[in-house]
């Protein structure tokens, strides 16, 4: 598979970082140990996301990190990322796939079993589940219980992610499930020390996870 | 050239109609005559772009009227259009190229000499130079005066289409700059009667360009 064996994905969110803060703050958790990496911005005009992507991924390359676009395939492909991610307000998977081709890593948010098995048709190379615990980083999100977390890994053949409010703190609560990897946002993009947080989350999530 | 002889562009702005009023809109402007159609969106999920552009492009393809996407190149490609427009906060012209290849259409917004030169230079088939007249459908619009029209139209050798606030009544402004084509929004989005209006200014614009 594309990505197995990635267990800690990293979803950044710019917060009020300077621009340098910021990429400071994806060299220290690509430094400390994330597999992968999700640039995900929501406020920036085309250009910016572009030449915010190009920045990123100059990080991401030095440390042979896949990075992957949040929804716009077309940034994806003007700075050659790994691929993208795509939520259910984003293109379908099966669009996605047909322009980036069969190389590109897809992956897709799904919070239900339905949505799971959808994605997995129209051709995701991995999901991420959540919102595990609640999150301060994405609005309007519904919550996904461990149960259906399981259900859902139980369901597909492609590495499931679990995602929302998890720390070094509360990522036992999703071993249960049996999921491939972990995906975060806060727990290091507001970390104090960002480095040691990821390392730290690294041997957790290595530990909870298959 | 890729768009030589189509001189009426229309620009469109859903403005608050419902989904049918929207399409029933494009649908008479194709009838009455407009030779070229930018999708322009810029509240909608990438989902909703992606569903209202492929709408579009069912009406467009009826009338044989190339449909061009506003911005996203992603969108674009998931629904086979013609090509793209970019303004100065989209991706640079030679990188959207690289990703859409030699065929696609890649315009591109230019309010001085200067940009004009340097969406040439990176590959734009043509210039949309404006805004001429002030407009309430773009906000934050830089004016451009005719003699800047004219000096654009001068330098460059693909077609330039007057854009901004440009109607039946006043599009004889931009005459003395001998532009290629007329770019307009409200003068059929906002038209009583969108045929009607369309009919009226593909005469006028006939008249005023080469």
């Amino acid at each position: 598979m594309k990505i197995s064996k990635r267990p800690l994905y990293l979803v950044t969110d710019a917060l009020n970082y300077s621009e340098e803060a910021f990429l400071n703050r994806i060299d220290a958790a690509c430094q400390g140990g994330v597999d992968l990496v999700q640039l995900r911005e929501k406020e920036l005009t085309s250009l910016q996301y572009f030449q915010r992507a190009y920045a990123v991924k100059q990080i991401t390359d030095k440390y042979h990190v896949p990075l992957l676009i949040d929804d716009r395939l077309d940034i994806a492909q003007a700075v050659k990322a790994a691929g993208v991610h795509l939520g259910q307000k984003d293109l379908p998977v099966d669009v996605a796939r047909q322009i980036l081709g069969p190389d590109a890593i897809i992956g897709a948010t799904t919070k239900t079993l339905n949505q799971a098995q959808l994605a997995v048709e129209q051709g995701a190379d991995y999901l991420g589940v959540g919102a595990i615990f609640p999150t301060t980083t994405h609005v309007e999100t519904v919550r996904t219980s461990v149960d259906t977390l399981k259900a859902i890994k139980q369901a597909v053949d492609i590495p499931v992610y679990a995602i929302g409010g998890l720390n070094a703190e509360n990522v036992e609560t999703v071993k249960p499930a049996g999921v491939d990897g972990v995906a975060v946002v806060s727990a290091i993009m507001k970390a104090a020390d960002p480095l040691k947080a990821t390392e730290e989350l690294h041997r957790k999530v290595i530990e909870v996870t298959n």
